[in-house]
């Protein structure tokens, strides 16, 4: 039986072109001989498409794509996901399902039973979990199908009560199928393999393991399906971060006529230290899941062209390099916008940066606005110091002045501020807060240093220096008062970034932390500034995710709270 | 046998003030006889604390709240929320509980079986629900305890496969015990009367109903705790909005010593026109809400000065009546920013307003920040027309005007957008958009009219105009370009609301809204807006929710997708 894995790029809601993407794919598979073609979960309208399942105009459209689909569905098997009805009035009216179609008609559906609700997910919201379980029989062989985090309730992550392919077991399948939306983040790649080689060690069953790719705002999926045999061999690692079909025929003994392959192979996945932040981490990695983030962002928004704020530091440089990268260096405009505080050397490298990557570049100095405004509301200012509305007042400049550029010549707005600055409400609301798409908001900024060396040594070979020196060296600052440096502000960012890791992504609490031998007062005081710093977070643009806890919709604090405050 | 519910307001991780309040109504409860004392859901750490809960010192921080008021539970028994350890090592490490305590220790724990996860609510995502169900023995008296949700699945409301009241009549209780978090909105008062009593009806119990009060962020509980007699007899009913302790006796034939009163005696709830538009919904319960929700955000938040801009529309007059109630006159500033497309009679509407309410106002002309901001641009812009870039750019000149007196002196900027233009995306983020908390972004245009004619009427008795009339009768502009008006670029309120209204809260799709009468390309063009204006709201700050379906963290809809666009 020849089996075709489709890891595709689906458009959240853009019905005809996930439908033409997948006939596509079928008709393909059909040529090559295929007998059965296997999609990934959710595959008609996308995922998550969150609320929209929740209007019958929109599970209607599933379903005629479905109507559509099928007719294709003569000589080869299909197994597609969409949401389904409930017919039983108890319970959620919907399922996340996977319909089998064959011969032009839907032979069989089957239901997601372990629904993720948790960080990024919220499947519980829209559906009802599965509660019996068949095998798919197609032509004489018993297909066991589960959908994404079915095959995740094992080992020690036993998040369920229930175990969906211990019930398939009792039908005696011969072989496993499933249809995944499971997105990216810089551990998920080893821990995906570990889970479904598991699983066939367990059921002593081949898997045909079938992942999504593609970003869908803030989440990015990274594909890397995967083919085990009966006996754990790994036979297929597709790509990570692309599209791509392949296929391989299994036997009817469960072995599977393909070279075994090693891991090793795809992408390398270095040895993540155990604090995360040191540049072992996978770098290469997060790289290639930014550049689809804000390729993905602009192609399915619509859009072409990006306009940056670009200060001469670290995270503009960073940002303006991915974005040249991944939308052209002809669709990415720096604009500098020097204040009365900023350095002339600010200017020069954030000039280099651009003469570096060959991309248009404006200076547009605030000095007038900013004395304008000052007079503006000196009638209420009168004589107070200067302190931090004045700061911040620059930096709203700056946004608005960024945001009228983008609505007059039609350029959407990258966000540069990094997770570390989130974190610690280290920025201005309106002001360099603003944008459409924060590209290194899930990265601390030391892991924005080791994507800076990342990204010059990978043009090193083309004999091209992207990012400045300088900018890499210099002492971070946010130039909006005389001689200001971050670490006026926040502890080194050696420290405070470990100490948000451990807080953020491993959620210790505060006596935790401490017992790592984080100086205490340090540690109160950083916690405080996160959880005081809630509320500007929430008013800001999506974060492409790459790691474990992202801020945005994977994490969800309140706002008028009083905890470690 | 003496009840006492306990309607209180808690302040969400706020461990030592909660635990306070809790421990004060034990002791008065004691002093007056009582033999059982109930609280809400989640009472001793604020209901919903989100991902606090994932936290292990937070829930610590529970247990040790637990530990200090039981030592108050000796000869009176009490009934307390919080979450609890789950002992089983498959499932979620949580149950949503209740406590019973009695003669200084934990006799019993009641777990919640029905978790609600759509809307704002997220139970699923840290709860496991509860799989085995037992009465309280107290006193000869069989108590069956249920938490919220639990007996919401009732009628026709059948969103879970199971019935954890009719699990407990296996046991023979002899009375309903419900502790709930339970959100305001403009329908919910007379939904919940007749959820409880039927309730009663089909259990033949009395029930004790006790639901908290406070408004979080965004959302407002409204308290009204219900107390019905065996036969279905309204015995006591709470008043909305508002914390307070009362008790009946229980006989031990489930009749309650207690005069049977009618739902009427409530704030009274008038009836919903079927389009949910018309001024019959219950403005009263409305502007409560708005109170307490503002109230509630700067106490909580430790603030007591709002900044508001005042542009002479009906949103900003509306939105600094309310701040002034919530807040007081001497605690509400109100800035009018003239730029040069402003009509003079906006300005002095604006003065009269702050006139008839006696609050500090100052009128701040942007007409030379943003002649400087033009000039700025000039060497880009060239000779470009005007157009929507000069219309945003004043918008968040007014944006940073505010935000910087704000940041000077230690306002909280309250945000006057309504709900017809989020919907729509009829704003400018960083603009008017701006703020840190939207006090009329739950309420269409139409109502925040009936707002302003309630608001007049309240205060007519006392020979008070609050907002003046020219203000409700003139029509809307934004006042960006020359002669500008809403209705250049929106439909008519009266129609765009009602269409809105039906995508939005009755979740209708463009068929079934064109069904209704409405006129087709109208219908498509509306929906495009909402859907397209996602990436603006997903911005915006937090909005006090009083309809059945608010934006914010209620209603969660991709920004990168293609529906209805």
């Amino acid at each position: 039986m020849k089996i075709f894995l489709a890891q595709q790029n689906y458009h959240i809601g853009n019905f005809e072109s996930n439908t033409k993407k997948i006939i596509s794919a079928i008709e393909s598979a059909k040529q090559q001989g295929g007998d059965l073609i296997v999609f990934s979960e959710m595959s008609v309208c996308g995922y998550p498409a969150r609320d929209f399942v929740e209007f019958s105009d929109f599970i209607n459209k599933c379903y005629e794509s479905i109507d559509i689909i099928k007719q294709h569905a003569d000589t080869i098997a299909v197994l597609i996901g969409s949401p389904a009805h409930n017919p039983i009035k108890e319970g959620k009216n919907l399922f996340n399902a996977a319909f089998f179609l064959y011969e032009k008609e839907i032979k069989a559906e089957v239901h997601k039973t372990l629904l993720p609700t948790y960080d990024v997910f919220d499947e519980y919201r829209y559906f009802e979990p599965a509660y019996d379980w068949n095998v798919i029989e197609f032509k004489g062989k018993k297909l066991a199908v589960t959908i994404c985090e079915d095959i995740w309730n094992i080992n020690d992550n036993v998040l369920y009560r229930i175990c969906p392919m211990d019930k398939l077991m009792l039908q005696s399948p011969d072989v496993m199928i499933n249809l995944s939306a499971s997105p990216f983040d810089y551990t998920h790649d080893e821990d995906r393999k570990s889970v479904i080689k598991a699983n066939v060690e367990k059921y002593k069953l081949p898997m045909f393991y079938c992942n999504a790719v593609g970003s869908q705002t803030e989440i990015v999926f990274d594909g890397a399906s995967l083919i085990f045999d009966k006996d754990a061999n790994l036979c297929k690692a597709f790509p990570m971060f692309e599209e791509t079909m392949e296929s391989v025929v299994l036997n009817d003994d469960g072995t599977i006529a393909a070279p075994v392959i090693e891991p090793a192979s795809r992408m390398p996945n270095k040895q993540l230290n155990p604090d995360g932040l040191e540049e072992e981490l996978n770098i290469a990695q997060i790289h290639a899941a930014l550049i689809l983030g804000i390729k993905d962002y602009f192609q399915k928004m619509g859009f072409t062209k990006a306009i940056i704020g670009s200060s001469g530091g670290i995270d503009s440089a960073v940002t303006i390099a991915l974005a040249c990268e991944a939308l052209g260096k002809e669709n990415v405009k720096a604009i500098l916008m020097p204040s009365p505080y900023s350095t002339e050397h600010s200017v020069d490298d954030a000039v280099q940066l651009s003469k570096n990557l060959h991309n248009d570049y404006e200076i547009i100095r605030i000095n007038d606005v900013y004395a304008s405004l000052l007079s503006t509301v000196k009638p209420l200012f009168n004589d107070l110091p200067f302190g931090l509305a004045e700061e911040n007042m620059q930096s709203r400049i700056r946004g608005n002045i960024l945001m009228s550029i983008a609505n007059k010549f039609g350029y959407i707005l990258l966000n540069t501020s990094n997770k570390s600055e989130l974190a610690t409400g280290y920025g201005t609301l309106y002001g360099d807060m603003a944008g459409g798409l924060a590209v290194l908001g899930d990265c601390y900024k030391l892991q924005v240093y080791a994507l800076a060396k990342y990204i010059n040594q990978r043009n090193l070979p083309a004999g091209r220096q992207v990012i400045p020196e300088n900018i890499i060296t210099k002492a971070p600052s946010a130039e909006l008062r005389p001689n200001q440096k971050d670490s006026d502000s926040l502890p080194d960012y050696a420290v405070l970034d470990k100490i948000l890791y451990q807080y953020i992504e491993r959620r210790n609490g505060p006596a935790e932390i401490k017992a790592q031998g984080f100086e205490a007062a340090l540690v109160d005081r950083v916690l405080k500034l996160v959880n005081v710093n809630e509320y500007k977070r929430n008013q800001f643009c999506p974060i492409i995710r790459v790691s474990p806890k992202a801020f945005g919709v994977g994490r969800r604090v309140p706002i008028v709270g009083k905890y470690l405050t």
